[in-house]
């Protein structure tokens, strides 16, 4: 994890931009913590509790990344009271309005950013659409901040080659500085171009025009991750630790405790070039066994066997009863969400625990 | 959820068995003590963690249905040293030996149940198998308590007829009694006869020999029990509160705000004969608007649009910005897991929280 933070933060430094690592995937303060040591400047989250958890931590620079609702306007009011640097998201003159209404009626101007969709995967408005300059005034002339822009190349996540993955990083950034630029040319203010995806961020080769990258799962990276080609397994450090319950002898199957509790239902490497049904396997040390894989998963049990379907004769003694396993995950941010703490393994071997939350 | 208990616990009665909720659902202590009030006898765990809890909280007749390691017997003997009337489970003759020198070396008789393979599904010994006698005997002869036989018709939820589920649950029956009836006549005792899952407790025309029948997701039913056809939507009494954050106008899409974190990634109607895609749409009310789905999600996005992919002028107007939806689950065990409490809607419209709670 510690060379994990490290080579995303040189890489994006490198480029000239500032990194706000998305802090969804480990909810862990010290984590968080880890990555502002190595020159992380402000935190990405996912949920207003994530916001109230890390402010309350000490992290006062945070960008709530999820469109937001009228709803969720008094935490964001209560949270820029106490002091928090917090920014929110729109994508729609709807939602303009309503960050708009409640700036004036509070007498605030709750900073906020304009999500522009630069590959169609999710949410955000067109950069050459007429109606990111309407947003932009409704924010602006309406008594909101207007922040910046930002975008996150989901679909990078589709790619597995370095010429795809520049070509969508490229495209993002290009893109988001093409909005940011139309804004600017109608005479609004756009001082951030945030862009962003572990994909991306690492493949990136200009960031001409972009302030900051977000980045999250890069932190533990995954199998998914793996299958874009941005990390190793070698480079994954999430790991399940699992105990061998018992054997399918006819089946050549392995059964252990942990399951899609554990592991999360989380098939993201499904449709990749390797699938790794619910997770690799590996020797309790780290070193992967290649020809495994967690190919079911119940509730609590999970079942490993081999990749070929061959059915090995000595299954019992391989994998004794009461043994262990260790399970890299598909998606990091899915796997360690079903926990409420790390054990984390230090350089001194010393093994301690970490909290995270979860909810919202 | 009140229907769905008194429905389990009336059929389960008036077939002559008693019923041991398994309580890895809701892992929640009102919850299970409502279904103790409708009559349960005990409770079922996946986790020893959730047998410390239930214990704590006063249920002390508790079979944990996962096949036992060495390396959790300690915790074993500490509840059952406490006075909780613990049972595990083993389906090897190496488990069954782990357990009998454990219980030698406490001077205290584990009970312990055997599971049986039914359906080929996951874990068990096969009824006809020498094996099982074996087990029997490394339990009773070792030191342990052989309390009886367990299996879990996994296979069920592949059923979709009332024939087949019926076929599915009188196998269930039919080869967990012959196990218990082998054990008996080779001079081992073996007072419990434990079978069960929602669909086959729900499906059984018969439960002769059977002493209890064990289930869970009926406590609050799901899309995959909807498929299997032994429920409907309106019994389904979990639903995860959304606001709509955004709209993909072009692509006919409704951006929410929960995505898999609340929904789980749990995909079980992909297989089935209705595809729910990661969650059935509701009004706040409770009605289904069975055109829509939830046809994507990420962490905190849920992408919501119509089965039939068409693409409605009006998408902003029927589904405005704030706006809230229900959505039901594919598995409520799985989506219950993303929450550590419950809003409970309760017959006085008085909404109030029940806490529940996750990990190992």
């Amino acid at each position: 994890m510690r060379r994990n933070i490290q080579t995303m933060q040189s890489r994006v430094a490198s480029l000239g931009a500032r990194l706000r690592p998305h802090v969804k995937t480990a909810k862990c303060i010290p984590i968080a913590r880890m990555q502002q040591a190595a020159g992380a400047a402000g935190i990405t989250v996912s949920t207003l509790k994530e916001a109230e958890q890390f402010f309350d931590a000490g992290f006062d620079d945070i960008l709530y990344a999820v469109c937001v609702t009228p709803n969720k306007l008094d935490t964001v009011l209560d949270l820029l009271r106490r002091g928090c640097r917090l920014k929110v998201v729109v994508d729609s003159v709807t939602g303009a309005q309503a960050v708009a209404r409640k700036s004036q009626a509070a007498g605030i101007a709750i900073p906020t950013v304009i999500e522009i969709d630069t590959d169609g995967h999710r949410a955000g408005v067109k950069p050459e659409a007429e109606v990111l300059i309407d947003i932009g005034r409704a924010l602006h002339d309406g008594g909101a901040q207007l922040y910046g822009v930002m975008t996150h190349a989901g679909a990078s996540y589709a790619e597995n080659t370095t010429a795809g993955l520049q070509r969508i990083a490229e495209q993002e950034r290009s893109l988001c500085v093409r909005a940011a630029e139309r804004l600017r040319a109608a005479g609004l203010p756009c001082p951030e171009v945030s862009v962003g995806s572990t994909p991306t961020a690492l493949s990136a080769r200009s960031l001409e025009g972009v302030t900051e990258v977000r980045a999250g799962v890069y932190v533990f990276h995954d199998l998914v991750m793996c299958n874009v080609g941005v990390c190793t397994p070698q480079d994954v450090a999430l790991s399940v630790l699992a105990t061998v319950i018992g054997h399918h002898v006819e089946k050549g199957w392995v059964l252990v405790d942990a399951g899609w509790m554990a592991m999360s239902r989380d098939r993201g490497t499904q449709a990749q070039a390797v699938d790794w049904g619910y997770g690799a396997v590996c020797q309790v040390d780290g070193s992967l066994m290649p020809d495994w894989l967690m190919s079911g998963a119940n509730q609590e049990h999970g079942i490993v066997s081999r990749r070929d379907g061959a059915i090995p004769g000595d299954l019992a003694q391989v994998f004794p009863i009461g043994s262990q396993l260790r399970l890299l995950p598909n998606h990091a941010c899915a796997t360690a969400a079903q926990f409420s703490d790390y054990r984390v393994l230090g350089p001194d071997a010393e093994p301690r625990t970490w909290e995270r939350f979860n909810g919202w």
